[in-house]
């Protein structure tokens, strides 16, 4: 079998979670709260399990979640998506993705990527044929040069990926990114593949703004989101699409024939639940405590915090306590060490160190407090 | 945006479900149980929700459910499939289908399919840039053959799909079948890709056989299979692909881009509750009274019943009741007699015209004690 991904191996988030199994690390790694969804949530989930029905969803989703997700976009980005014509339910923001890339890309599509990037984009570009051209950026500030981009355009390019706020980076596009981009992509073909999962978690009042947001860019833009991190459930795996009508119908052409439809339960429960638009709209003022407490204490560390402002995820410089390459660093630290993190070399395509590490601080502040404990251990 | 599947629409499926929905007719539609699972799998679920975890499952799916899907396989296929290596959890059998096309399917390869199909397998290979190059099979039997399958196979012949017990044709492959098949494909690189969901679902003592039964065709075969047709959850949307090493690792390569992982804890519940085998070993005998009771009520109608080996269909012969082509007829079926079905006609890729329809009987006694008064009012 000649493999369409030579190049994919394990991926990182599996193998550092399974280092910090096997040596009883804590795994600041994969990103996921170490912590249950709301309790209420909960209950809606059996009350619906137990009165049914249990069988397929409308291959779209639950009429009354895709009411609540066009609800909560026209509060938030104060623009409309139909619910019955521009909102896909899906089995997590990871199939959004990969079905938007497959409704779009033909052999030959040019991609263009900004690495460091959430490592499926590359290689699903290549499942469908596509070539990724990635922008690279680096620290401290991963700021995008958009004449670097411009220089890219080609007649061949299908698709922008945008991702904000950042994983890995922390960082949050600003007006002016997006304002260049529309420039940019004016007089092309290109679209838009805007992924917003962390919508809700930024921090110090900044203003992250949604694809969505921009009517220029709403054209042409399949915006995908995530239950999992709005509600602490990455386990359940049902996210979401928004794009415009003639989108959302070749984008669901694809879906019914990928997944057909999500879980049924589980949808009308996050449908109830998100009436109540507190669980949201808190998370940020949530989340920002428990990066206060990080980067504080990694003062007292080696380590160096680069500004976050937003995700679950903080980007830190160890070139004071170690001169190991990235990937060669985390293995120890996960040994020696008991913290598992992310090298950032990991989400660029070819060898870049910068001596950075992704620390996940979605985590009880128990498991904050030890984490920072044996950090202050490395030196 | 040029749609890569331009002659796709709202498929049967949605499209009679909402006209039975519009009006108030019986769905004996579109497939699935009008009745819900086992209390005590609901339980499990519910207790592995408060119980936790709620986050990522692995990649490859919760290391107990392989290892209990493996021992089923071993039990009744008598094969080994190693729940490391060679077994992956899916969301729902659709999604491993279409990870499974992703994987092999490059454009310009042709894939063999037996028509009529489930409307999945001929535009999830145009995704990919396939060809689909359908076999038209028949009523009565709808038997294939072999010679006329030999005939299409090519260098660029990449994949045979199977289904059995078959949708919609309710016929189970026979052991002469499978050896032809394997003879076949000896001198070839073609793999095979086998739809098993109605694996248990069979009648009349009638042997259904595995792919992964056969050792020349398991070396090369992706097989797949359903909780939701094993348990009466199709909403719940959990299925799982068995394949060979090496073909494994490469279907999960896709699969972790396509979903990453599925439902953490309906996996776990799964897993406890299969340790009772009794529930799909049961199965045969649960559906088959329900397929003699719409078969013997039929007899008394126009409605001529085809032999039905397994699944939750039994295909019905309406010529002597009106000559209306299929579409047309379901139509009428469901407007003015309140009985929504299928027109066999929908899983062929050309205008064929049998006079048949599909009718799903997965249903309560009562629903289809009412759907039998229904149909006895048709002449
Ligand atoms: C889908 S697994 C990876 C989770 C995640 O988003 C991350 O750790 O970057
Ligand atoms: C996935 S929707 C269709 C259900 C089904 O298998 C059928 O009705 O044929």
């Amino acid at each position: 079998l000649t493999s369409k991904l030579p190049n994919t191996a394990t991926s990182i988030f599996t193998h550092m979670s399974q280092l910090a199994l096997q040596h009883q690390a804590i795994n600041l790694s994969q990103g996921f709260p170490d912590f249950d969804p709301s309790p209420r949530l909960i209950s809606l989930v059996e009350q619906y399990l137990r009165t049914g029905p249990n069988q397929y969803a409308p291959m779209a989703g639950v009429r009354a979640l895709r009411e609540q997700i066009s609800d909560k976009v026209a509060t938030t980005v104060d623009v409309c998506y139909h619910p019955d014509t521009e909102i896909t339910i899906t089995a997590g923001a990871t199939q959004a993705l990969f079905t938007a890339m497959a409704t779009l890309i033909r052999p030959g599509d040019e991609v263009i990527l900004f690495e460091p990037a959430y490592d499926a984009y590359g290689p699903t570009v290549q499942v469908f044929g596509g070539i990724p051209k990635p922008v690279i950026l680096r620290a401290p500030d991963f700021a995008i040069d958009w004449s670097v981009v411009a220089a890219l355009i080609t007649p061949q390019t299908r698709l922008i990926v945008i991702n904000s706020p950042n994983n890995p980076t922390a960082r949050v596009l600003s007006d002016t990114d997006y304002q260049q981009l529309i420039q940019l992509i004016r007089n092309t073909d290109c679209y838009v593949l805007s992924d917003e999962v962390y919508e809700h978690i930024v921090y110090d009042g900044v203003q992250r703004r949604s694809a969505a947001h921009y009517p220029s860019l709403r054209e042409r833009a399949f915006v995908v989101a995530s239950f999992g991190k709005l509600y602490h459930t990455t386990g359940w795996k049902v996210g979401y699409c928004l794009a415009p009508h003639e989108l959302t119908a070749e984008f669901r052409k694809v879906h019914q024939f990928n997944v057909f439809s999500v879980n049924t339960p589980i949808q009308h429960a996050l449908a109830d639940f998100m009436k109540d638009a507190e669980a949201y709209l808190e998370l940020g003022a949530f989340f920002q405590k428990k990066r206060d407490f990080l980067e504080t204490a990694l003062q007292e560390t080696g380590f160096r915090p680069l500004p976050c402002q937003g995700t679950y995820f903080l980007v830190a410089d160890y070139s004071a306590i170690s001169r190991l390459p990235e990937k060669e660093f985390c293995e120890t630290l996960t040994k020696q060490h008991g913290i598992a993190t992310i090298p950032i070399a990991a989400f660029y395509h070819r060898d870049i160190n910068q001596h950075l590490v992704r620390i996940c601080f979605a985590k009880q502040e128990q498991t904050l407090q030890q984490a920072v404990e044996r950090l202050l251990q490395v030196s």
